[in-house]
């Protein structure tokens, strides 16, 4: 089978056709039809997370495919579901990392990987996806909405009437913006550098928007909330310095910040201490404190319900030979959340 | 009456002899026992804080004294009563903040000072003293008890069999440590750069100690705690660093710091993001979340059980002539908590 691998940091991944061994305990054979693609990935790739101590691996962590077979123990799904892979740990087997070989090279992965046209997923970062759902505009279910819609619903929690701003609006932070929706409120502020993604902010239920490279984003907050600052901030940009500024929007005495940016490796947040004792908080999402089994059916509820107009984000795609081009495109602000289209057939063979 | 009055910062206080006028709609007037120094007094008067617009102003902000006059509206204490001066808002009213004369120049005041031989009090920074709590240990019902003792039973709330580290052992963190003995915590870590304070920390329940300029406090924490960080940490030091260390110093997933230390204006703290989205949280204290009418009668019972054994805290104390002596002493940490004796014969005339 056909896979995208990283052999090194900062040099573009090569497709190559790998073998793997049986299934082992607790592992699910998955085809894959579609996969996202994250920050998290153009960060690995381009080596900003530290020392890659994996190298050569495979990549990606949202997906949709068909379930080809499953190992012993698995019982979460069985062969011919349609299911999202996450990388969010969910109820089943945790399965050990699957391993793939280039002739006798062993290519690492983790307990589920994308970017590849078969992938051997562990159980527990596997959930079946609604059948109304397409495979297409499923992928998002596993990364960006479960963090983007799950900061706002579990993190956040907010208040009736309360006042948001959102940093960053690629695949999460406008999936936090369409979450948005489900609540009363007063003011939704979106705020990113490029004017293209402030219109689509609008069509998602902004009610402001501010191009920080054009404006003071500190200052135009404080004249839309009475110059106290909003009760929450979302920031997803990736960028250290926009968390801070993200934390500085909120208010003092009960104001949260919750950040899901993973900065490059060493970049590190500065914080005034006195905004903390003066009832400030800031919060790192880890995949917006989300539990899959329990939270997914809701959000395909919502999807279902036309609140989570997911097709919005996936203006282009790209087949799995051009996954580079998709990566310098993601890193050059040329698309919000890049689909790679792997097997698009299997969506007609069900 | 005499009173320690700031004109200029970086200068040393100057007693002089000020005039008030009648009380206004709910101050009342205290006569002063004796009063604390607080760090944030120290800053004040260092320059520390930023620009300082009330100069020139009186100070202080724990205190116990006897009511002599109260004003139209005020209903929670009555001439006579022993009383604690403190800072955290309470119940009563919020009166306007008093004013004092020297001459004909006005000297400026907050809602409460304490370093001075009457003041003017709001209503709502005042709490009955329990009968038989002693005037001069009383004192630190004002500000140390509530916030160190606050953060461990407010912010903290442990749970059973945890591990906590109180960085920085001044009034805050000894009330901290104080309060540890409330809970049944598996290892209570006392740290200090001075090997008297880590001592008195043994005598306070401290189970281990560090002292920070002999050793490295990560490594003996991981060394503690199976290479896992602490549950808890409390920091109240003053200086941004330590804040940083007590973050560092805290386990992933759930591992919470809570700071007391208000540094000097314009240091910054220092974060890993990817600390913060792993789960470990950070959180500034504002005097211990303490509600001081719900909380202060638990603390003076905590004390009548001797749980709080206060005069170790008081080691030395001053004359309202020697407020500079004091604050120098307090800087050269010469001192943990001094305490200024303004007229020790009021608790005799009770």
């Amino acid at each position: 089978m056909k896979a995208a691998v990283l052999y090194d940091t900062n040099k573009p991944l090569k497709i190559d056709t790998l073998e793997f061994s049986a299934l082992k305990y607790g592992q699910v054979l998955v085809k894959i039809a579609y996969s996202g693609i994250c920050h998290s990935q153009l960060m690995e790739v381009r080596g900003k997370r530290g020392e890659d101590k994996w190298l050569p691996h495979l990549l990606g962590h949202e997906a949709t495919g068909i379930v080809q077979e499953v190992s012993k123990g698995v019982t979460k799904v069985k062969k011919g579901d349609r299911v999202v892979l996450g990388w969010i740990k969910a109820d089943g087997i945790d399965a050990q990392c699957a391993e793939y070989f280039n002739n006798n090279q062993v290519i690492n992965s983790g307990k589920v990987t994308t970017f590849n046209e078969y992938s051997i997923v562990s159980e527990n970062r596997l959930i079946k996806l609604d059948k109304e759902i397409p495979l297409d505009e499923g992928v998002l279910f596993g990364c960006a909405i479960p963090t983007g819609a799950g900061i706002i619903i579990n993190e956040i929690n907010p208040k009736e009437n309360s006042t948001i701003a959102i940093f960053g609006l690629g695949g999460i932070g406008l999936s936090a913006l369409m979450a948005t929706k489900l609540y009363n409120f007063k003011k939704i502020i979106a705020i990113d550098i490029e004017d293209k993604k402030l219109t689509l902010a609008k069509e998602f239920g902004a009610t402001h928007t501010i191009n920080s490279k054009k404006q003071n984003v500190k200052e135009e907050i404080l004249k839309l909330t009475s110059n106290q600052g909003v009760d929450y901030s979302v920031e997803a940009s990736g960028v250290a310095q926009v968390i801070e500024l993200a934390f500085n929007s909120v208010k003092k005495e009960g104001g949260l910040c919750v950040f899901a940016s993973h900065p490059q490796n060493g970049d590190l947040i500065k914080l005034d201490p006195h905004d903390l004792i003066c009832g400030k908080q800031i919060k790192g999402s880890w995949g917006g404190a989300c539990y899959p089994d329990r939270d997914l059916p809701k959000f395909f509820e919502l999807y279902k319900q036309g609140k989570l107009p997911l097709h919005k984000l996936l203006e282009k795609r790209y087949t799995l030979e051009e996954v580079n081009q998709a990566l310098d495109d993601l890193e050059n602000r040329k698309v919000t959340r890049p689909l790679l289209e792997i097997d698009t057939k299997l969506e007609e063979e069900r």
